[in-house]
């Protein structure tokens, strides 16, 4: 019988469940420091909320589920699984408007599920983690957007790490001057989205082969290498960079983009006002796959590290799809998975987080004492301490063993004369070291022998 | 559009998170110490792995996915829901034995999903809250299971609970005493888990229409009340009443059930040296639906509800339906959805959850300094304090409204004149109060404030 789990999803063993839930804590106390409120949708949604809003690659990779009672015609689905937490979210938006407050500031951190081709670091169940701001058009949520982004990183130790910002006007303005036909916009868009990827030759290429005349993709390439080389300077702090950049974008845009690169000069100047500001780059290059974005887009990056650890951007029309009317809405999504993995290949969680089931083990001296140690665990809980008791009368060396495999600092023995006196015998596994002490004592001894560790 | 969840699943609004959080913060951390672990399974499994494992009736009940791709046949489900936290469990310690520790303790706290008709308290979407205990036999398991769920009781506010224990080999005893032949034992269990909606005459009329015989079902449900009217004594305490039943357990059961009697009374001397005691019952009629139970089974029952929040028992060879050989195992799972029902209704939960979304709101003065005020929201951050921005330059008295609204507790304002003198307004938006204070102060004002609160 096949044991494993499904193909292209996880079991989280203990230790994994320690790291998602570190990573997961530190995102949500950073989010709720900035007055974002956790919300849940379900897993399963009507199978009409989720089909068109991902496009047809999207339609094809959600997890679809068979209808179920007399009604149902076979092989129909009526349900299927989330897919991103973006639609569920716009959903949730339109049914309880009126319940909601005008800003709707909410975090959410779940899982969701794609029929996608499993690959390394590529699973059918993984976490999102979204934070959106509903209801305002104003730059101040980008930019706290942005900051909290920054915070949530800087948190889990990433001490250098871009915060990538552009503005889909912009990117239609500077398409618009390299002589891009509107028509070929969505398609020159797919193609800049490449360029980390596949460098300025690929994309080139591939603009050509989508039909954008050749002389505007070439100048096109060439404002986003001089950007580049601009960023890349030495010696150029954030916000002279990212003055030149915006500088460079008033020369070449027309009067009709003035309002998206205002949006964008006003991000720079609130984000500038905070910590935040010294890791935002403007990028005029950065294009994000999705087509439902309509103002500012960003991305974070973080040095040695190809794609992103997350991204996001102003969708002020998706929320329409599902209330009626239009309600300024922007986000980010952090990607929770590849964090993980670089945390981890990076040695970056903290120590305390490695598998240590219980800080003391009380062991079994033999069947008659089993009601004494278990009233011994309970006064060493109520110590604060994390107990777990042997079950089993083994030897006492075997016992000892099992605590140490299981990485438990410290057990605990009450043999025949320890109980006559009314003491309990506290031993140090990594030391070695052992101590009688007064029974009413033995949980302070351990915990400050904890503290010192 | 509909934008309703789908039925029988439930969209939980921060309140309710808020709600859900904290109870299942004590149900870990309970379990945290008693060195249970935490484990977290797919939401998806494949559908050989879930068929077969919960009777006819739950395999009717599993939400089945679609196959996708070129080789699946129209109709054909390859995947399902995750129907309980136990065969998943069973799975994982088939796949990793040889990683697990040998007594592998785990909690497991994720939703399940199950397509059954919904009704009040009922969902399609629910989650369970289980922690089990893999690899001994010894009642030292079982002790510890009950005593950590009268803790997380204790914790959430359940001062008076009863922790009903019973023991499927007891209970055979008791059929066998009451002439009920072997092939009925199922069919009388069954009638009998119905003993406390249906009473004693609804039992006897079920047992009769199972063919169990009318002498035998009389004996068998004269002898619960015997037992019923000993616990209902007034004046007896757990201890002395648990002696009277094991007595007239003893009694009446035959010598083959020595072994199931022994480990009942284990049990009972075991829970009762710690403080869970006084809570625990013996209760012979306790049958418990599930068929895959071995030897203890356990309910918890807290006065004015019908049902029970919780359940569990030892069910030694489930898990040797995936690794071929039995491995003992005992669980208890608490019933999250109902706990928190109950918990609403009777206003168990700590005032400070209810729905504030942030200690402190700035307030945007004008739109030249919304920089400024992105600043003084970080610096109030940096004290610790969970801090809303207001997102537009609305007129003051608007803001204010906005943050009563959302219950925040205080308002920064930063004017004109503030900002001269480097000064911020504190305004209480519970007293009225305000106060002008040193910028460098704010942050202490306000938490300071908050502490008094």
């Amino acid at each position: 019988m096949n044991t494993g789990p499904a193909r292209g999803m996880r079991d989280f063993l203990p230790e994994d469940v320690r790291r998602r839930q570190y990573v997961i804590g530190v995102i949500a106390d950073v989010y709720e420091r900035y007055g974002f409120e956790p919300l849940e949708t379900p897993a399963v949604e009507n199978i009409e909320t989720l089909l068109g809003k991902y496009g047809e690659e999207g339609d094809r990779l959600i997890f679809k589920i068979l209808k179920r009672g007399e009604g149902a015609e076979p092989g129909q689905a009526d349900l299927a699984l989330r897919y991103d937490l973006t639609v569920p979210l716009a959903r949730v938006v339109a049914e309880y408007r009126a319940k909601l407050p005008k800003f709707f500031r909410r975090y959410q951190v779940q899982p969701v599920w794609r029929a996608d081709r499993p690959q390394k670091g590529r699973f059918r169940e993984f976490y999102q983690c979204d934070v959106d701001a509903i209801g305002s058009g104003s730059m101040v949520v980008e930019a706290e957007l942005l900051q909290a982004a920054g915070d949530v990183l800087a948190r889990l130790g990433f001490t250098a790490y871009t915060l990538r910002l552009n503005h889909r006007g912009v990117l239609a303005g500077l398409l618009d001057a390299g002589g891009v036909p509107e028509a070929l916009h969505n398609d020159a868009l797919v193609a800049l989205d490449k360029l980390d990827k596949l460098g300025a030759d690929g994309v080139a290429t591939e603009l050509d082969a989508r039909g954008v005349p050749q002389a505007g993709a070439r100048r096109l390439l060439e404002f986003f290498g001089a950007v580049a080389s601009a960023a890349a300077r030495p010696g150029g702090d954030a916000a002279s960079v990212n003055d030149e950049v915006l500088a460079r974008l008033q020369a070449l845009l027309a009067d009709g983009r003035a309002e998206a690169l205002a949006e964008l000069r006003r991000v720079v100047e609130l984000v500038g006002a905070t910590p935040a500001g010294r890791h935002l780059r403007v990028d005029p290059s950065l294009a994000r796959g999705l087509s439902y974005y309509t103002g500012s887009i960003f991305e974070i990056a973080v040095p040695g590290l190809a794609g992103s650890l997350g991204g996001g951007g102003r969708y002020d029309n998706l929320i329409g799809m599902f209330l009626g009317e239009p309600v300024p809405a922007c986000g980010i999504s952090l990607g929770l998975e590849r964090m993980l993995v670089v945390m981890g290949e990076r040695q970056m969680f903290p120590a305390g987080l490695e598998a240590r089931a219980a800080d003391v083990m009380v062991t079994i001296w033999n069947l008659d004492t089993v009601p004494d140690a278990l009233q011994l665990a309970a006064e060493l809980r109520s110590n604060g301490l994390r107990v777990e008791v042997y079950p089993e009368a083994d030897k006492i060396g075997k016992q000892f063993k099992y605590a140490a495999s299981r990485r438990v600092p410290f057990v605990t023995v009450v043999g025949d004369e320890e109980a006559a006196q009314d003491l309990v015998t506290v031993k140090s596994l990594t030391s070695g070291e052992q101590q009688r002490v007064p029974r009413r004592d033995a949980g302070a001894t351990i915990r400050a022998a904890l503290t010192e560790e």
